[in-house]
């Protein structure tokens, strides 16, 4: 993530503080002298794709600028369960209060690259590229984006505002494929391609012959899929394809070699299950 | 949720609608015109229990204060796949701009409350409760622990400053049980029901003769939480236990007979897969 | 502007009155009756295309939400010096709070809204457009685009984010042309077209061999724009060129005549005068 | 500016970039090295008033907190076309992202600052003041106000909060000159001076036997002015006077030998054009 | 207070009710059913002058925008002990949400309103005005500075921005009184009056040779007061004079006829006791 | 306070100083030269215990990162009248711009200790301690409870939402005693103990039946409190008592004796006048 990111990050994780600590960590005010200093370190319980370790350090240093973490692992890194990722020392009572946070952080966001990570071998030998969806959680979209990148994904568009993509939703109230991709092209050509959802030969004659940059398949079988790819290359043999809708690591391989360039899976982000990482503190 | 909860709700998602919009949906304003008008319905893909909707309403009212939602369903209602569960009218550019926001929030809490429902039938006929933990989505956590009750399990504290609960790395770093205990007491046991994490007898004797109102048990086998539970009991035969640490659907029936009062699962909200829930528009 | 913009115009324009407010108005509220009642109407002191009314009114009903407007022009409508432009009548403390912000904003981007007019009249007849910049006013982007529109111009990109634009700056510390196309192509290719500004014969064939989209003239005279459209539509017919760089209300249509499709104007945004508009207020 | 406004500066500008950046720089991150070093250069285009800087250099230090600017002007100098301005160094990535905020802010507010200097020239060997209004750019008024420092004028009020002003508007709703003077000597009138717009005679002498303490003419012409300082010098002989309305480099001198001692001109803030100043990057 | 001030009051209170509520009221959510319905009264427990009802039906308000409040006195009115202030009847999760928030507000207010009556009470018969200052409470000086105003007392200056007042601790790093003075009304002259302490005969002629505008006895005992005032009339017999500096009810008076215009007291606002109020919910 | 309240204190105080300040300190901006140094000292103008040094730090500290105070006297020591508290040095305008906010912190925060000292002080000698109550200035709880702390008193809840009172006017809304306290037993106890008011022999029996853990007695003579405390203790030897109601510095000493293990006193936080503190400042 580049400079502007660690800026959101760095508000985003103060609110994350701020929901979890209220006003303030009772427990530890009550039981642990003001400056006890201790050492904690994060542990691997399962074999995973890290991420998020930049993120669990901004949560230390949100609390105490000085508390650094040294890592043993990487973002991005695959390592084995019982793997000590990153140990930090500092105040008790900054470890004690930031715990929480920074292994929700660690946990989710390892998750979506370890599933990322799984996803991009099941197409390995083939040209397709994982990409991911809008269908991250709100109000964690980039740093969910960021998790896929680290898992060897690409990333599709990060919002409403920044490419084209017409889905059948859009194209049921707008008036059918052409006038939709003719009216694009002519508000948005100059600067973004058009992509647009197609489910037979019609659709894809129309998008095409308007001038469509992308074809979207939602939902298709792979059978449909290598049919209709073949239809679309032989109107224009550079045309991307992207196929989306329910696919898991079972079918995906056989949907990139049905032709796809691009296949987007929400499940990248919507349900990854948490990786198994814990916060041990240890007194000096 | 109350009142505060709605006004708070307000808030978060303008920022998940912001999130997604950035500068505004470009596609829809390229292609549909201003003041069409169009109908929409959320539709299950799966048996669930429901959850979200008065979130996905407040989406679509945020960006145009009139549009409501017609419910089919009620919170916490478990429904069967292919179920209407809402529709709306109105604009279709508002429709077009909620949709996805509005679907993630009822997929992801559908699905916590799901799988709440499923923990709480496999301890029916005991009398433990399902609870849940502070390992949510940050950002999300009074939504999540909403889903969590709508499923029907309990929810445990909401944060660091409103419950104390004492943990192993709590007892790390001050000294030992009986003095953890002690301290709180004294700084917080005239508002505050003390919980202390333990792990054999000793512990057990230590937290109890201090005063401790709770104990916890973390990553114990059944057989040992039988048998504290019984060592416990005879010191206070009162005394609340909860247990937690890796529990699954497989096997919180038998810690349920072990004994625990209360059962704490972090993965009803870090780990729970989104439920299967389309977003239908039709024009008029 | 559409919903989105209106919610944001709404801080913005909470945000311009507390500038002018601060405390509160001293003097109305120092010499006039709380609820005395007054009339006010906006005058048109010279020829002018209207932008702003939209703004002017959300001006007042941010300090009153019952006190709308009456326009008798319409935002993009070219009106005569004289004419009342709107009319609005209510307390007079609200009149006299608001009336410096609502002129100053209807001013300038009546200001935008004329400079742009006359600029689109000025390449009447040929099929180059006439497009604004990011050479806004630091704060009023959306507002000062949206004049732009209402002047018959088209909006490039908002930012940074939603477009890809490689200037000569961008050339010159990422490696030459070639390399600069080809990495955006890569990474950004699926969803943005690839904008480039070049400078000479080799610069077009490098740029359009690695699969830019479209082209940027930035300070050339109209012989060099004319003799370098000709070798770029040689390799791709279809290419889209662009001319930006001091372009005159003098000298526009010549460059329209020497084939850019876009030319660029920062003087839109960053030059225009103030129309003359004037607040009248009378009492009831 | 003082540290007030610095702090105000920071948000400002932290906002400014906000809305040019959005989500980020997608053509720097897709086509520039991470950690790539350039040095960067503004230059005047033609002869001007430098203000901005403070500003500008601002801009790169919200990006990157160690990215000063070496100025080689000072705001307030009067410069020649071609003159270096300043130069910077740093990460390429951050000199792209910052430069168009910066640029637009230096070009906007050398004009107003040049514009200024060539009013106060024009009254040069009078004792008239050159005076700003509050015909500012929403949301930019404390920077506006400063160039206009910065060129040599003077600032009249920040706000309707901190002096007041009594202007036909108000004469027209609150019954008269007599009486709102009266009235605004009552309530304000130990902290503040009373300043009066008036038209004739009887206004001055209205305003003067009731206790006005400056005098405003707007929109008259010369000989008008000449008459009624005479007037208001007679009843009151050290009466500030204020001329305003649509005076010109043209006309100024003529206002100033009039008698005014102030002139406050709208046109310095709200139509002075953008300086030619460009951002040249060098790699290292 | 005008609209300015009540759309300022709506977010201070939202605040006060945020620091009040955290995540919610757990007492109310847990034992009251959601829609119980109940009515609430204010009432007196003392004499007093009534201050805050305004800001006491804002606090409904917020919670529930149909909860008003019926007053059966108005803000500034003296009322006795037992005496309903005013009632209210809605939600009762909303009334005791809300309760201690407004009791503050009005227990506060009122014992203001309530202190600056008694002292202005204690000048009746002169011509001296008692006038508040900044020593109110961080945060709710517009509230406290219309409680002044509605217990008969004048506004001094609203903050360091909107008035000019040259202490002894300006004096003593500005070089003296007659260096600052005209600093001053160079600087500032025309738009504001220049108010100095000062402490002797040499102060009082320092100050008014240089054209200061009034004068700050901070301090003296009466019979210096009387003797400085007239020295200071005998160089201007219009000259303002402002008396301040541990003034008590007890001894006000003799300052009022040793011949101050106005007399500051800190007291009002930083000591005034809580007025007795009591709120009394009853089912319906 | 830990290192959450320094960080709620920081945006409390520049909130504090904006009030002040507004768009900045005209005075000393007119008269003192920019970089002039002084050096300033607080000194106690009475006897009084010290409360708010840290907060007073943080207010120049937030004008001058540099600006740091010597503190000759720590946050809760008593002091005699005449001791310097604290003294700083640096430049002349920001300890100008802090002062009245430095000021008014320490005056009330001080006021405060002082008040509760003197409660602390009646009440030696039993084992009954002084408690803080909810009555707290709006926007100033925090910084008020900090002050019981340094006073000797001790905390009750932060807010609504980390403790759970049942109060007469839930009682009168929820069908009384025993079935409130059942409810909230039945959803908080096993995080929180429940207290509730009770008024006579009639309303103890009920709650402790029910499983009360504390009771509050509002408003009662020390006769009543005597023979009700001892109705409680023969049902529950161990149970908590809290006494509230305008109990006074004189009568104090008979509530602890009738046996009340805590007293709880509003006055502390809404009546404490300010203590006298100047703060002098002299040039280098």
């Amino acid at each position: 993530m580049n400079w502007l990111d660690e800026g959101a990050l760095y508000s985003q994780i103060a609110m994350f503080l701020r929901e979890d600590l209220g006003r303030g960590d009772i427990t530890t005010q009550a039981i642990i002298e003001r400056n006890t200093r201790a050492r904690g370190r994060f542990v691997a319980g399962e074999r995973m794709v890290v991420a998020g370790l930049e993120a669990a350090e901004e949560v230390f240093m949100t609390l105490d600028s000085e508390q650094q973490l040294e890592a043993f692992a990487s973002d991005g890194e695959e390592i084995d369960g019982g793997k000590v990722i990153a140990r930090t020392s500092g105040f008790a009572d900054v470890l004690l209060a930031g715990e929480r946070v920074a292994i929700n952080l660690l946990q989710r966001l390892s998750g979506i690259a370890t599933l990322t990570r799984a996803f991009v071998r099941a197409v390995e030998g083939t040209n397709t590229e994982i990409v991911d969806t809008r269908k991250t959680t709100p109000g964690l979209r980039m740093l969910e984006k960021y998790a896929v990148l680290l898992g060897g994904g690409r990333n599709h568009r990060y919002g409403l505002d920044d490419a084209v993509v017409i889905k059948a939703n859009h194209v049921m109230v707008s008036g059918g494929i052409a006038s939709a991709v003719k009216r694009a092209k002519e508000k948005l050509g100059h600067l973004h391609k058009i992509e647009i959802e197609v489910q037979n030969e019609r659709d894809i004659a129309d998008a095409l012959e308007n001038g469509a940059d992308m074809l979207l398949f939602d939902g298709l079988r792979t059978d449909a899929v290598t049919r209709l790819v073949s239809v679309a290359r032989e109107i224009d043999s550079d045309i991307k394809i992207e196929c989306a809708g329910a696919i898991t690591l079972d079918n995906v391989h056989s949907y990139a070699e049905a032709g796809a360039d691009l296949i987007s899976i929400g499940e990248l982000t919507n349900s990854a299950r948490a990786m198994n990482v814990s916060f041990q503190i240890q007194p000096y």
